[in-house]
């Protein structure tokens, strides 16, 4: 293992490079590859049975004849030749490699598929990290590196921000948007296949680099999304991460003919990033632009951070508040003594109770900025001006303000082309982001509050109470498991398993009236459409009736009784955990009901996870105000219901005999809940 | 009227134009002003008691003494003198002027807002046309005329994208969000307090103006919400109209210190702008990008356009495929002929169905291009291609690709800057949009679609058997508000209002049971908690039992019984109409029930409306799918439901006594529906 990650960097940080097909004929790919990196120091070593010397190189006949390991091998060679050339590099301690060629698993064929498993196996077995097949490579701005045959990378600026993109496609474009906004690039890597590297592995070698402050992710398809989430929760705490899952709608054929891989359920990825402590996005621009602004700095871990506004046009600074407000920030209410401050500095009749509008910009924004960042509420200032330098000079009066807070300041301005990126570049080094928007200038804002509350999220423990309880068994009947799932801590109605008349005579009188009455068998699958379930009893006559109704089921094992407290009506939900292939255990809640069910109002995260995600997923239905007691009805337990989310994730995640889960309903009442019927499978 | 619909073509195209308040001083707005004026080829006027000339214009004391009437004034002085200036201004016979001073009806001091009607009155009753106050201007670059003190305005360069924005501010940020994709302005204009001079004017203006092709529409409050629909209906039947209405989420209190304008329903604002046939955006920066676009050529109107999707990189062409069909347009299956055509021009394991994915792009980019363009399905392509001028070089292959086809071809790069600036111009030149991203790309096609969309169904005849029916009269029974109703074309159960038992005895042989029996009195506002109403009567003996308590119920008047047939079980939907304040008459629809009701899971639209609209409307609903049969309920009549929906609305746009009327529930079943209970007000 120590090996796979020292190999990892091996291939990302290299010492040295090879090449293996390097050609000396200029429309070769194998002299291509090898001319991109003219602009790394280290040796680089074409490797060429039939060439001395190349693009001023020295030319060797294998990877074996270098002499040395070398640490990054670019494999510019056709697909049926690259298996036996990653075993020449890991026979002669080569590092890693990168194959860009396509042919293999995408393609659908047997053949390329093989060559793909055969490839994997070799990594797997020899710790040797392989970047690719199927990828345009990546690249290392920190050590001048170009491992990609995709042109104009030399133009890319080198920065802090890192990319990491599922499709080279993607990670170009994402690093040429992060260079527009006037940051820079410290590694840009494309994944491809990702038949032994994946995100999950570029995170890691991220989360080390010392060049990189941000990470752009880009995610088509999940193969390991257990690992990939595990992975994230560490790298978040060190560095942002910002994600672009793709795949909100419908797009799967297509997707298999890029990478191979399968795209799998969008809420489920966007649920493990959040949950994870990464940004979700929607758009590469808001990528770029996230990242970027997280680059410069973030907000300490926080529950709900609170966004300073303060915009020279009222115009934009409406914007700017509407799409904070629906993006769920807080655009809090300053302090009495904020507002008696920057009141002194404003002309009277502008609206200063945040967003703060100063009007025309004037000399006093410098010293409104910082009475906005000093209050406490505020965790960062996003601010806007139109380029206006008779008004108002942002690369002085921004930084001014920076110098008095610790607090991240972003900025958005508008104008001409040439000005504004003078503004922004000036800004930039000054450690503030611009944004050439309101609506980016809001999001990257929004951006650094989602990472400071996934941080917040992150350090919240699960709940202590939550303990092992007791195991569920194939073919347990409704009794067992329901005194299975109390066990672990989900309340169900209190009942009786009886084996005679006279025990069910008993189990009545102990119980509060109206009980149920319903047959416990293995034979009987369905109970109710078996005639099996008697409703509503509240006298022992009506018992008797019932009892006499179950005994006259036509059974050929054994015959128990369940009598159970009937449960007071409630607002019924469902909660349910399902193991999922990549992500393993997860846990969903949702409003039962037709109606509720039809809108797919559902909220889900994987197991196990804290009351404080159990909570939030409650406040994430559309139909959360349901809960709180809508037209009249009483608001419900939240507590109750977020605890029962937490323990059936608990449950899945400590049981692997267990797949699925289903609490349907679960009924919640103004004081705890009832879990009155339960699958397990 | 003409006066005013001259006058409005005098102000933002003028041949003349006055700077009442000029000054020779260069730090006053009044020689600021002037000084913007350099660009204007026709006269110019300092207006200025106490100068000989400014700026090289022989200036004049009083806008009287110029000798003729001025088309254009620009008031250059303090809200306090603004009234006696514009009545100047009336006398001298000018057409229209600009007031920039702020200090009106947005401080919500009691002056300001006198002096802001009093400039109210003056326009209505003289005809003339002022464009503020409280704006920072317009300009017009078909004429090289700058009304507008933002500095930076020379450098947008000229174009056929107009801009309208409430927000002067947001004109400036539009107008170089379109510069800085290639596109140019034609004109840009503030509107600000909207005193005389609103989006409506703006936009009849425009849609004459030669050098205008697409208009993007800047909307926050809007306080004449029927006249903005109807003219916008006009408006786009001849130009594309883009528009980004602001107020998602509640920012009314800082939006009326702008503008002194409420911001009102932002889903009501969306209905309009789109039943009126305008494109509806989210931020800024889609709204340059798709007027920009527009403004190259619209798909003729279609119910649902095709696009198809074009790639040289897959990682791009799943991002534009998923945020096409995110947006509910479609992305077709392209016909056999031409998957033959364009499998003999790829090679082969490229995907072609639509996206088609090149794989590296190459030499048969043009000829592909063609052929997607060419197929019936397909009513504008949307390209991509990451900069690579060694695999295509778009310059060519678009052109080429376009000389061959009359649809619309969008393009979407990314790369190097100088060099991607330099292929979006070419191609501009060639009337093909570039976009920077694949989001942006997917976006302004949409934007295509819905533009021909909503062409589409502007052009779809209200329903043709709608005509007037009874009248409501206040204190209507239930019985004659139900036959009313009935006589507007909306089903209702059958019943019989009867004065006697033997009436009633008549009317229950003439009807199916079971039936219900309801009291009519004007004196009974809660017939069921009166205990006025009896369900499920089955036969004679229930009938009698019935009227029975119903003769017993306390009255001092007249006596009626309904008898009414039992309306079996089915979905339950709710259908309002409504006289918005703004918007006039708007028709609502939804499900019926507790949850969907929480979810605020609605359709509005303008009223009058299409079948088509009504049909859309029950579309966009959330819940849609429980229409259709969810969980092997029998689909329900969409036509029925629809055609209330229409004869609701056109119930309330044609009687101005009703407010408001709402059927809960309207009862949808597989044939029919049926409405059990309306109120109205």
């Amino acid at each position: 293992m120590s090996d796979r990650i020292a190999n990892l960097k091996r291939l990302f940080a290299p010492e040295s490079v090879a090449v293996v097909g390097a050609s000396a004929a200029p429309e070769k790919a194998g002299y291509q590859a090898l001319a991109a990196l003219a602009g790394f120091a280290g040796p680089v070593y074409p490797i060429n049975p039939r060439a001395q010397t190349i693009l001023g190189h020295r030319a060797y006949p294998s990877l074996g004849a270098v002499g040395r390991p070398v640490d990054l091998v670019l494999f510019v060679v056709p697909a049926a030749a690259c298996v036996a050339a990653v075993e020449e590099a890991v026979a002669a301690g080569c590092g890693g490699g990168v194959i860009m060629s396509g042919g293999f698993a995408e393609t659908g064929s047997p053949e390329g598929t093989a060559m793909q498993e055969r490839l994997r196996e070799l990594c797997a077995r020899s710790g040797f990290r392989l970047l690719g097949p199927n990828t345009a490579g990546f690249f290392n701005k920190g050590i001048g590196l170009i491992a990609n045959f995709a042109p104009g990378i030399e133009h890319i600026r080198r920065g802090d921000v890192a990319v990491v993109a599922q499709s080279g496609g993607i990670n170009l474009i994402a690093s040429f948007l992060v260079d527009r906004l006037g940051s820079g690039v410290s590694c840009g890597i494309g994944l491809g296949n990702a038949v032994d590297l994946d995100a999950a592995d570029a995170l890691e070698f991220l989360s080390e680099d010392p060049g990189t402050r941000a990470i752009a992710l880009h995610l088509e398809g999940v193969t390991q999304g257990r690992r990939l989430y595990q992975t994230l929760a560490r790298v978040t705490r060190r560095k942002p991460v910002v994600a672009l899952p793709i795949g909100r709608d419908d797009v799967g054929e297509f997707a298999r003919s890029h990478t191979g891989n399968l795209i799998g359920s969008y809420e489920l990825k966007v649920a493990a990033l959040r949950q994870a402590g990464a940004v979700v996005v929607d758009t590469t621009e808001d990528l770029a632009a996230a990242a970027a602004a997280l680059a410069f700095g973030r907000i300490p871990p926080r529950r709900a951070p609170g966004i300073g506004v303060l915009v020279g046009q009222a115009g934009a600074g409406l914007i700017v508040l509407d799409r904070l407000k629906s993006c769920g920030v807080r655009v809090p209410t300053l302090a009495p003594e904020t507002l008696t401050r920057i009141g002194g500095l404003l002309p009277p009749m502008t609206y200063i109770r945040n967003p703060v509008d100063t009007g025309r910009p004037g000399p006093s924004f410098a010293d409104v900025l910082a009475a906005l960042a000093a209050d406490e509420a505020i965790d960062a200032v996003a601010a806007w001006a139109i380029h206006e330098p008779a008004a108002v000079r942002p690369e002085e009066a921004l930084p001014a303000a920076r110098a008095r807070t610790p607090k991240p300041i972003l900025f958005g301005t508008m104008g001409p082309e040439a000005e504004v990126r003078a503004t922004a570049e000036a800004l930039r080094a000054q450690g503030i982001f611009t944004a050439p928007s309101p609506e980016r200038l809001a999001r990257v804002a929004a951006a650094l509050a989602e990472d400071a509350s996934g941080q917040w999220r992150l350090a919240q423990a699960p709940e202590a109470e939550v303990t092992a309880g007791a195991r569920f068994a194939p073919g347990m009947d409704e009794h067992a498991a329901k005194q299975a799932l109390a066990a672990w801590g989900v309340p169900v109605p209190r009942g009786v398993s009886c084996a005679t008349r006279p025990e069910a005579l008993a189990a009545f009188r102990s119980l509060s009236a109206p009980v149920a009455a319903k047959i416990l068998s293995a034979e009987i699958a369905h109970k109710t459409e078996a005639g099996g379930v008697h409703l509503g009893i509240a006298d022992e006559a009506a018992l008797a009736r019932a009892l006499d109704a179950l005994e006259r089921l036509p059974l050929e094992g054994p015959r128990r009784f369940l009598i159970e407290e009937m449960a007071p009506a409630g607002l019924e939900l469902i909660v349910g955990a399902v193991r999922d292939p990549s992500f393993g255990p997860t846990v969903t809640v949702g409003l039962g009901g037709t109606a509720t069910e039809a809108l797919r109002d559902t909220a889900t995260r994987l197991a196990p996870l804290s009351l404080v995600e159990a909570h939030e997923m409650l406040a994430g239905l559309r139909a959360a105000r349901l809960l709180d007691g809508w037209r009249g009805a009483p608001a419900v337990d939240r507590e109750a219901v977020a605890r029962v989310i937490v323990r059936l994730g608990a449950l899945l995640a400590a049981m692997p005999e267990v797949r699925e889960i289903e609490i349907n309903p679960l009924r919640a009442y103004p004081r705890g809940v009832l879990a009155l019927d339960a699958l397990v499978a």
